[in-house]
Parts: structure tokens; C-alpha cells; sequence
């Protein structure tokens, strides 16, 4: 399993404070700390920039990229960040990302063909719905690789985040499982191995006691790792089973790093 | 998943003593200590007893008893001993277990019938190698069904174990994945809703640093319940993750207690 840092946004206070000064030297560091934890690759989440959004995701690139080779998520839901992030990145980048929703569809989806990337594509319904079920959740994979070779990018370019949703809601642990189902199912519903990704931090998402949380999300990413994901987003810094996950499941662990019982 | 004690064994120094000195109280504070921590069922193992095993497993069985209501697992290799275990046994009973050893089919698997018991089989070849992948194992199975058939036993009294390894052999790790599979295949290969067990501390039985030991098996029981594992055998006291699947995994959990946000 891959391990992408989410360490790298805006509601950290390092990061807050660093791109309100423009100076990258805290960014940096902590895109050093997230390779040195053990991340694969790194999410840059900029936030909802209200102002100059496309020169802040830009000097957020740069300054990480100065220090560290290890491949990009960009993350943001302004379509115009998006393409700034694209155009500053040199390396493996992962565009993140897209879903059903008719302005997501119109301006995000047709930067992957421009920018020869990676995408991510969210199973959410059109309205920004999360689905109740694996059914509605499959129905819609189905849905966004239609929206894929419809516009002209190669299928393989698409990684599938079946979206997890916080345990505390009324019907939490179910959902747990029905993503679980859907990760496993999805390779063999749209015929290839499709590469899916998930954000760990929304299983836990909302108040509550942070040990419980650590637990939560500790014991849920073995499971994910189990079913099979291809790649999880989480914080780099607090998830001791991570290490053993890359080492348990090894068939699935490529091309990522693969931690020796020594490095646990 | 259904949480199983394994913490009352003869190498667990409380219960040695106390089976030595035939005292019931240290062994009855364990199992209402095992209760209190969680566990659905409790594990007895007896061990290898060298003198009267017979009354030594009659008086941990009859102690346990008069302080806990909690289903057993009678957990040894001695056709005796089982024997009474089970004649002492009040409660709901599972045999640990049987495998194709000729010497194991010939004198505990009759006990499943005599006692109408639940038993455990375990995926070993019949001198007692651990098979090598999951193609073997699932061979095993079959010839298991075959077996419990053969001696008039019902298949819902089945539960099987596919034999967990130590992560530090040579292929432990492919092992890890492949009982995964196994876990995930059974019920289809068999037909019907086979029940599965896995004792967890296989998976880092041998020398090491025990931390690295307590996140490993925390990792690898997330996978086992996102595999569909029915029950698992563990040290009650040392899994922060077991309750944590029982709730991830609502649907797999029956008829286990499923526990709460709060509980954990």
C-alpha cells in the first residue's frame, strides 16, 4: 500500500503560517519529516485560498519540490490553483480531484489530458451526495469511467476514492464495510486494475476523544490495506500500523516502499 | 468478530501455578478478568500435562465455570484429556481442534459427534506441514468437509483454521495474505457459511521486540475481520484494535457483543 502524507495542508498551522508569509522554509521541513516518516508521495492541500490562489499552490510546489523528489497530490477544488499547481510541478503528479459534479467535470477533469497526470476521480452523486451503499457507490465508478474515455484519457490515469465517511454518523459502520466491498470489487467490475485511494482522516472526522480516533483509524487502515487499496491518505506521523500493512501485504504494497521488520 | 481468550495456558505462569497446587482462584480471577476485557469465549489450554491430564483439565474447566457463563474452547491435543473436558464441560462447547493427522481424526474427531460439539479443523497436511499457499489449503478443506461427512458430523458444527504463520519465516508475509484469501474464499469453496478462527500470536510467535510484536498482531486483526474472519484467538488484554473491528464490521459480528463508540 501506498502511503500519501495529508500532513501538507492548510489547517495545519505551520503550513497556515508559512504561506501567509511566503516563506518556505517551514514547508519544507515538513515535507522532509513526512519522507523521512515513511510517505510514498505527498498531498498538497492549499485549502479554499480566497486570495491569489494560483501563486500560493505555485510556492507551495516549488518550495516542497526544492527539497524532495517524492511524487505530488494536488489538492484543491479551485480548478484555477489546480492548473498553477500543474504547470510548477516537475515530477509524478496525481491531480486531486474530480467527481460527478458538473463543474468538477467541465473544468477538472480535462486538466489530466493537458497535464498527462494522474487523476482521482470521488464517488459522490452528481449533487455532492455520498452514497448510501456499494451498489450506488459501483453504479457511479461505471458512471466516471464513462466520463473518462469520454474524454479522451487513458483509463489507467484514473484512481477511484470510494469516499469514507465519518464512523459517528447513524449508519458509519456500514458504510465502513460497503467501502471495503467496493475496493475490492472495483477491479473486476470495470475490467482492469483499477488503482484506488482513501482518505483516512474522514473515518474519524467531527468531535470526539483523539485517542478513540487514533485507535479508529488504526484499526480501519489494515482493513483497507486487506481489501486491497491501492494507495491511503493519511497523517504520516501517527499511524504505526501503516508500516506493518506495507509489510503484510506485499503483492499489493508495489510500487511503493516496502518496510522491513527491522523499520518498523 | 467473536473475540476468543487465549490467555489461560499453561505457559502463563498464573495458570501453571495454579494447576500445580490445584487452587481455582487465580485461574477463576483470570477468566472473570478475561470477561470483564471483553472476550466471548474462553480458550483452555491445558497444555502438554505429563501427569493426570485427565482431572487437570476437569478442574480448569469446572473452576472456570463456577465463575463465568462464557462459551469454551477445550484447546488440547491429549483425546483423554478432550474427553473430559468435555464430560465437565456445562456450557457451550467448541473442540481445539482436529486436522487430517490420522492419530487427530481417528480419536478427536469422534468427540465432535459424541459430544454434539462444534470442532475446529486445521488446514495442516496429514504429517502436519503447514501448506504453502492457499491452493493448498483450500485442498485441505475439502477433504476436511469429506472427513467430518464420513463421521456422520453436521457441517454447521465446523469451524476452520487456516493456519497462521510466524511473519518472520522466509514467506510469512506471502502467508499473511494468502490466509487472507482463504478466509475470504472458504464459504464459496465449501458451499455453506463456514465459521473461521485464526490464533493471532502465530503471527509473531519466535524471538523479538515485543512492541513490535503487539502493533504487528494489531495490524494483521483488522485484515482477519475485514476478511470475514468469524472469531479470533488473542490475548484479550493487549488488542486496543479488537473492539474497534467488532464495530468496523458490524454484519461479520454475530453473534458476538458488538461494542459501542463509547466502549472502546
Amino acid at each position: 500500500m501506498i502511503l500519501a502524507a495529508d500532513n501538507m495542508q492548510i489547517t495545519n498551522r505551520v503550513v497556515a503560517d508559512a504561506l501567509k508569509e511566503m516563506r518556505p522554509e517551514a514547508i519544507q521541513n515538513l515535507a522532509k519529516a513526512c519522507e523521512a516518516a515513511g510517505a510514498d508521495m505527498l498531498d498538497i492541500n492549499s485549502g479554499p485560498l480566497s486570495r491569489d490562489p494560483e501563486s500560493k499552490m505555485r510556492f507551495l510546489i516549488e518550495s516542497v519540490q526544492d527539497v524532495s523528489d517524492l511524487p505530488l497530490l494536488i489538492d484543491t477544488a479551485n480548478p484555477k490553483a489546480m492548473a498553477a499547481g500543474l504547470r510548477a510541478n516537475r515530477k509524478q503528479v496525481i491531480i486531486n480531484g474530480f467527481s460527478l459534479e458538473p463543474a468538477k467535470l467541465e473544468a477538472i477533469l480535462p486538466l489530466a489530458k493537458e497535464f498527462d497526470a494522474d487523476i482521482i476521480a470521488y464517488l459522490l452523486h452528481p449533487d455532492s451526495r455520498v452514497p448510501a451503499d456499494s451498489t450506488e457507490r459501483l453504479n457511479i465508478a461505471v458512471e466516471i469511467c464513462h466520463e473518462i474515455r469520454k474524454s479522451g484519457i487513458n483509463e489507467n490515469r484514473l484512481i477511484i476514492d470510494p469516499v469514507i465517511v465519518p464512523m459517528m454518523w447513524e449508519n458509519g459502520a456500514v458504510q465502513a464495510s460497503e467501502v471495503l466491498s467496493v475496493i475490492r470489487m472495483l477491479p473486476d467490475l470495470l475490467g482492469f486494475p483499477v488503482r484506488t485511494v482513501a482518505g483516512l482522516s474522514n473515518l474519524t472526522s467531527g468531535k470526539g476523544n483523539r485517542e478513540k480516533k487514533r485507535i479508529a483509524e488504526q484499526t480501519y487502515l489494515p482493513m483497507l490495506a486487506g481489501a486491497g487499496l491501492t494507495m491511503a491518505l493519511l497523517n504520516i506521523f501517527h499511524h504505526e500500523t501503516a508500516r506493518v500493512c506495507s509489510l503484510l501485504t506485499p503483492s499489493l504494497s508495489q510500487p511503493a516502499r516496502i518496510f522491513t521488520w527491522e523499520e518498523i
